[in-house]
Order: C-alpha cells, then structure tokens, then sequence
C-alpha cells in the first residue's frame, strides 16, 4: 500500500467509524412491517453515500417489499476484471430487547480484550461489513483517482427476510450484473488475528410435518390406549431418522454427499477449533453427532436434519389430559455438495410416509430449498484473496467449510457464472440474530485494508 | 313404586326440569377466575334448593378456591344405612365458543333420534346428574314425609379444577361424613336402554419432561450435526416408551397390572363396544394399541402413557433454522389396579434418566397422582344398585371399567372406608368437556326413578 493511501486511512478512522454508526442508527428490521420505511431509508443513505464517493449509476431500486441499491465505477479499462460486491443493510429485529446492554440502534463503543468493540444491531451482519468494501472504494477513489479493477456494488434490504427481491433481480438483470468475480463479506474470521475465507456453504431443505390421528382431540381416559396420540405418533416418526451415533437413517441420504480427500481432511484439521470451542460456545453437556467425523467436518461437510420447532396438544400451564389429533414438527437439511435439496426432498418424505402407521396420516409441506455451494480454494480470485489477506495480516487465511448457507452464493454461481469469494471480517462471538451484537473495531479498519489489497491482487491476478 | 310417588313425579316433570335449567344458567366455570362469583352463585342456589325440599344442616363451606354444599336428612333410624351422595356444580370452560351450536349457558331442549335432549354446559357433566338425585329425595320427601335411609350430601365447586378443597375437607371431617356407601352419578350409560355400572377407575400419574441440551438456543448452520438438537432428544426419549404394538417399555410398568380373569374378560366381552364405535367416535384410521386385549380392556383394564402436550424451538409462522436449547413434554400415565402412582412415578423417572445419552439432560417434575380404583360386583350395595336398575329400566346393568378417573373416589374409599357406587346417566356422546354439551331427558326422569329404587333397595339390604 503506498504512503499517501495509508495516511489517509489513518486520518480517515474516526470520520469512517462515525458514517457507520450513522448507518447503524436507522433501524433498518426487514422481517418487521412496521420498520419497512426505515429500511428504505437506510437504502437512501447508502445511495447518496455511494454517489458522494464517486460512484455512478447509483440507484434505490423499488420493489414489492424493500429496495436493492446498485452502484458501480467501470472505467479501470476492459483488460481488468470487474468485481460484483454483496452485502445487505437490513438487519435482525432485535427481541428480546430487555436482554441488551446498550440499546441495539444507539452504536456504542466498549473496552474489549483484543481491542474496542461496536455494540449495535447490524454491526457485524452486515452493515459493517459491507460498508468496510465502500471505505477501500472511497480510499482508492480518493488518493488515486481510480480504482485498480471494475467494481459494481448490489446491495440488499432484505436478506434477513428471504431474500427474494435480489435472487429475481439477479435472474432478470444478467447482464447488467456482468463481472468476473462476486465478493460477499458476510461471515467471520476465526481470531481477530487469524483471516478465514470459506470456500464452502451448506444447502438447506426445510419443511413442516404434520401427523394426523383421530379427527378432534379426545379424553385419554375414554381413549388412551386404543388410539393413536399424535404426539407419540410424530415421536416415533422423527425419532427414526436418526440412529444413535447420529447418523441420519434415511435411505439414500448421503448418496450424493461429496467424499473427503485425505488432503483436505488435513488441510480442516488445521482449523483451530473443536470439541472444548464449542462446548464453550454453546455449554451443551457433551457433543454430539458421526463419531467418525471431526467437529470442524461435521459442521461443514457433513449434512444434517434438524427438529427446528415442534408442537402439539396440550402446553399451557397446568394440564389437561388431551389426546392430540395433530402433531407439528418444523425440520430442516442443512445439505452439502452435492445433495440436490429436490431428492432430498423426495427421499426425507418418502421415508416418513412409508414409516407412518396405518394409525396415523402424515403430511410433509416444503418451505424452503436452496444448494450447497462449493468453490475449489485454487481458484485465482481465491489465490488473491489469500495474498490479501496475506499482506494484511501477516498471515495465511484458514480456509473453511461453514455450517450455514447464504442463498445468493448459489444465484451469482448460477445465473452470472461467477466464482464467489466469501471473506468475512467477523468474529464467532458478534452475537449475531442475538442481543448485544458487537463488531471487533480493529477487524473494520483491517478489514478496509484488505479489501483494497484484494482489489490490487485482482487486478494484478 | 307406589301409586302416589308415580304421579308426583308424572306432575313434576316440567317443574323439575326448569328447575335445572335455572340452575345451568349460572355459568360456573370453576377454571376462570372471572367466574369465582358465579361459581358462588351456583352453591347458594344449590344449597336454598336443597333447603326447601326439606334438607338439614344445609351450608355452604367456604374456601380459598370455591366453595362445598353440604346437607342432610337422617331421620331414617339407626338401623338404616347412610348413603352419601357426591356431585359437583362447576363446569368446564366453553371454547371454542363459536362451535356451539346454542348459546352454552341458555339451556336449549332439541329433539334427538331417541327423544330429548338439552343443551347446556353442565347438563350431564355434573349438575343434571347431580340433580337427579336431588330430585328423588325431593320426590320421596314430598310423598312421604320421609325417606328409606339416611342422606348426606357433599357437593364441591371445583371438580374441574383440580378437587383440593373436597379432598382436604373429607380428610378433615371424617365423622361428620361417616356413612356406609358413597354414590356418585358423574359417568355414563352405554346406550339410553341399556344402564351400566362403574366398578373400576383408572388413577394417574401425570409430570413434565424438560430436556436441556446447550445453555441457549443454536444456529443450526453454525452448530447442526455437532450438538444434539433438544427436540430430537425429547423424540428419542418418548418414542422409546412404547413398542410398535403400544406396549409400554418402561421396565416394570406392568408388574402390578392386575391379571383379568377369564370370567371377567367374558363378561367384559359383552359390552356392546369395540372397533367400529370407537373408530366411528374418534375418526381416527385405525386401531392402535395392545393386540392381545380387546378395545374395552384397553381403555378399562390396561394402563397407559400418553403424551397429552410437547412443545420446543419455533413454533411460530415462517420458519427459524434454531436448534433449541428446550423441549418439554406433558406426560401422563392411566394406571389400573393394582398400580401404585408412586412405583411408577419412580420407574418412567428412572427410566428416562436411564435412557438419556450424555448430550442432553432431562428433568421429570410430577404434576398429579390418584389412586385407580376397583370395587367388587358383588358387594351388597352393588347388587342393590343392580336391582335399582332392573326396576328402572327392565334390563341387567353392564358392569363397566372406566378409562378415566375420578379422583374423589380413592378418598372415599381410602378415608372413609365407604363402598363407591358409581351409577351413571349421561350417554358417550354427551360432549363433555367439548362444544354442544347435552343430557338426555329420558335418562333424567329414569334417573330419578332409579335414585328413588335405589334408597329403597339399600334401605332393604
């Protein structure tokens, strides 16, 4: 980095801290209604952002529910690639409330052990994120005049709301989000010194179960033990799909489930983190789940059926002895590369219904699918990535298989064709979708100075 | 039945029945506290009632829920039984209110397909039939000047919420009760031709399973397959307490099951219930349940455990990928002769915490527990309500096993050391406890008939 670029940086700090806070005061809730306008201002601030640092053809885009933002800078010349960036500026709503230390949409902030934190909900997901990649922009902009490589920014309102808005957009506007590479920092590093960049992403099948028994509740004493109760119905349903090692029982589960290479077991084993991380991390008494695979790979490369919520009969205070009619189950796949989430579908439904007593009716109603996304670490933009990170931190990134998935990664690999370089500045304790969400201060300004390490690596790559 | 009781009664139909209707006005639901006074009301309607048909030592008993009636008429002499009559004035709450089909607490008289039926909360369950006993002494009392043996009568205000303060007040007045057989008019017949006698009772166990797995809730993308999902475990647990033909697998459950001798099965053969009612009742799809014993046995003679409520994670609209910390159940057992509530409270606890696999822990909080109950068939006051019947009705009763239970039984039996007569009147299909409850008139006048037959017949046994 040259002299006249790091000095602005350090000037710059407490004016890039004090935009983001800015930011971070619009409560930008997109799954609540009654929030819809502040996301929408939140848009609008990042627009006439964007335009006041340079960029062109700045644009709130409307849609049925919240608007995208869309920027670019192309004039780095055709022999340089061009980099689509992600992100979204709508964040979690922030219940319960009352278990927040400072208040979610007053940035605060605090002392802590590796350095200051900022407190505020979006903080780390994602508006601290994002706005680390529109700093670099500004930076470059601002003491070259230029940018090393294209850049076009789309940025959502609501990815903590389904997404779809972008995911049509995308499909419909191929061209005009043309690039050779996406970049998408929305995930986190392992320590704040250590940089991570995933190259994989599980998939997800979701879906409610439903088991049907007698046609209305009925009196246990009048009934119980010559029909069906729901309850234990749907029970024995869920409790068969998985044995006790953890494995999930379902024919055909794992067909598709990629194998690991020897090698990139080594290279997983090399992440620091595993059975005391998480022990600490969750304080579950014991850990669970395929004895004959690590934490690290049964969290990212290993697939999983999950009992998200599940209700039925009776659960008010006191009791009434009720046989139920129905039982509910929310359950979901997180899927690995390369279970297609539409046979997982087939093949989760089929078992449950052929498991299902001629004493009960099940019913399995998809909500949700989308694929697992891998991308090979060789790749060059992914070899850039690493040199940034590299030159910024001193060290080489970890990288890594994440246990959650980020729709998107699958739209910009499908429909723009583009490799996907997922490099995140946070923390595994931000607390995210949580109280007291933070964001690790020294990560942001790290964080800017990779970012425009990056844009150099692409160009250069 | 002599000729002037015969045409009292005949003369007194239409007065006793708005009598009734008067007194399901009050709506008395015991479980609502908005409904304490009315609950009051219907005891001080009762306990005038009972005043001026010629009672004694009529009061109503406050208490810190709701209140006992109490009254007497003992001026059959020495040499004549006591016979204490029980019943209960509260009812049920009423949701769904938008399923009823008359308004619940404005009696409503409707031609059925075997003669009339009245609509009301309570109508059967238990003021009609309380009522109908009220009504016999009313009838002797009014026709003779006396009756054939003692009366007390001891009618509570919260049956439907939980029976405490009847419970500690027998505790505390055993003198004042003494007696020599109890009656109770709180069950049903099996068709309106066709009267039946209660000579056993299931009692209960019922507690709280809580499983708790990590300290709060997970994201299942960063932790799924790593930590064991509480609902899962809970699934896990339950579902290994039955077996695929719904024996119960808690080691030791069945030891105290009374054996069913081969005569007792016979007769119990011979109530006219099985497959095609219960199926037609309940609208489930099949049968379940222990192959080796016929519906009846099942629901009379064989214990239970059901899962009456479970509930974890999200449960809301949409969908939340959380692995929840939580899962709770509802569980209770039916028990039968000679099943002690507390050997099974201690062998399911047991079991459950034998059964739960070190990712987890469970946590089992008993709720409620009675005795079952079992009375020979042919004790004298058996035998006498028998006669009653055959006088009433022109036909043998069935001697039946109930499913459910009536907790105040265990304590008649076990403080007062009394035989319980349990002669019931309402119809399977009467709606207890559901939207649309009605009694058969038919059954309250043959009711009173066979209350009066029955004090004759215990006066001459």
């Amino acid at each position: 980095m040259n002299d006249p670029l790091q000095a602005y940086l350090a000037d710059a700090r407490s004016r890039q801290l004090a935009e983001l806070m800015d930011w971070l005061r619009i409560p930008s809730i997109s799954a609540l209604p009654a929030h819809r306008e502040d996301v929408h201002r939140a848009a609008t601030w990042l627009a006439d952002h964007l335009r006041q640092i340079g960029l062109e053809h700045v644009s709130v885009i409307p849609s049925d529910t919240h608007p995208l933002v869309r920027a670019d800078w192309l004039h780095a010349g055709p022999d340089k690639p061009t980099v689509l960036i992600y992100g979204h500026f709508d964040v979690q709503p922030v219940d319960p409330l009352e278990e927040w230390e400072t208040p979610p949409f007053e940035p605060t902030i605090k002392a802590g052990p590796h350095g200051e934190d900022l407190y505020a909900r979006g903080a780390s997901d994602d508006k601290g994120q994002i706005f680390i990649h529109v700093k670099a922009v500004e930076a470059l902009l601002a003491t070259t005049g230029r940018l090393p490589v294209n850049v076009k920014f789309i940025v959502e309102g609501e990815e903590e709301y389904g997404g779809r808005t972008i995911q049509e957009y995308v499909t419909r506007h191929v061209d005009e989000l043309a690039a050779d590479v996406a970049l998408i920092s929305d995930s986190h590093m392992l320590t704040p010194n250590q940089p991570a960049i995933l190259y994989g992403l599980r998939g997800m099948w979701s879906a409610q179960v439903t088991v049907t028994g007698p046609a209305h509740d009925l009196h246990s004493g009048s009934y119980g033990g010559a029909i069906h109760n729901a309850n234990q119905a749907l029970c024995e349903l869920l409790a068969a799909l998985h044995d006790r090692h953890g494995h999930i029982t379902v024919p055909g589960f794992y067909e598709q489930v990629r194998d690991l290479s020897p090698e990139e077991r080594a290279a997983l084993a090399q992440v620091p983190y595993g059975e005391a991380e998480i022990l600490a991390e969750t304080g579950a008494p014991a850990l669970y789940g395929e004895p004959e695979f690590t934490v690290v790979e049964r969290i990212g490369a290993r697939p999983t059926l999950e009992i998200n919520g599940m209700w039925g009969g009776f659960t008010g205070d006191g009791f009434k002895t009720v046989i139920p009619a129905q039982a509910h189950a929310k359950i979901s796949c997180r899927l690995v590369p390369h279970q297609d989430p539409d046979r997982i579908e087939a093949l989760v439904t089929d078992y449950l219904k052929r498991l299902a007593p001629p004493t009960i009716q099940v019913e399995v109603r998809t909500y949700h699918k989308y694929q697992p996304f891998l991308t090979p670490p060789d790749l060059p933009a992914m070899r850039a990535a690493a040199r940034a990170c590299r030159r910024t931190f001193g060290t080489d990134p970890v990288f890594m298989l994440e246990g959650g998935g980020i729709p998107i990664v699958s739209v910009f690999q499908e429909e723009l064709q583009l490799p996907v370089v997922l490099l995140g500045f946070g923390l595994p304790d931000d607390n995210l979708h949580a109280p007291n969400e933070k964001f690790h201060l020294p990560n942001f300004y790290r964080g800017i100075a990779t970012s425009i390490a990056l844009l150099e690596e692409l160009a250069a790559a």
